[in-house]
């Protein structure tokens, strides 16, 4: 943690968004020369209580992580709609989707970032923490991640 | 380094297109509680070599690096064309661009890679080493970066 706006410098994440989630997994692991990692799907509504744009959204993800140390990769294939997973995929195919820092009292700090030029763009929950994508990609060239573990 | 065919796991720079670097190493900064990065201009075609999809181009760039412990943000403003760069501002606006990794051997390594769904896209010398971009976005959704130090 650190005493800035962001409360960290430590990259944790950078989301990849893909069209096929099964072939990116097994092209990233051979690359790597790591084991295919397990694909996931983000819970549904009544367990995420999914916001995008801050209405509700049924739209879901399947995931898979591939750790490498301090930064870990993930992959997101977007099920579903509307989130920015689906944005991102229908305007500009598979790419880089944010880079993600570990932070501590999300309410707070999502409030705190909007006047440094990053609205939130969407957020969730799941086990063990929550999620807050904030939408940097004019001013600061990326969408910027807030991962709150408890 | 790793036996793998990329030979590394070690996520060294994340790479970010911006519109205006001025702005974008500013917002950064204070996000991060870092003191705002130089901004540098990369080598000359006469220094630098550099190949856009194996043509020699005059296309140049800003660039602002901000260390973050292991992995290092790099913000990239176009200068002229035809670069990666480029197309990608313009097709895409401001966004994530790569992920490097370090290696060594990059003629051998650029070769091998093609046969993984990793084409050469662009490539260059800098002061003490070279990189080349691959174009992974179909496939691993995101440009890979090679970078060799000598």
């Amino acid at each position: 943690m650190s005493d800035s706006p962001l409360g960290s410098t430590t990259v944790m994440q950078v989301g990849i968004i893909v069209a096929n989630i099964e072939e990116a997994a097994r092209s990233w692991a051979s690359l790597l020369g790591v084991a295919i990692p397990e694909i996931q799907v983000t819970d549904p509504l009544e367990k995420s209580d999914a916001r995008y744009h801050g209405q509700p959204t049924p739209a879901r993800a399947k995931l898979a992580f591939i750790p490498l140390g301090q930064v870990t990769l993930e992959l997101i294939e977007p099920i579903g709609e509307p989130s920015t997973w689906r944005d991102q995929l229908t305007e500009h195919g598979s790419s880089l989707h944010h880079i993600a820092f570990e932070i501590k009292g999300m309410t707070e700090r999502v409030a705190a970032l909007a006047e440094h030029g990053l609205p939130l763009l969407q957020n969730g929950e799941y086990v063990g923490g929550r999620y807050a994508y904030l939408d940097g990609q004019k001013q600061y060239g990326a969408v910027v991640e807030l991962l709150e573990n408890d």
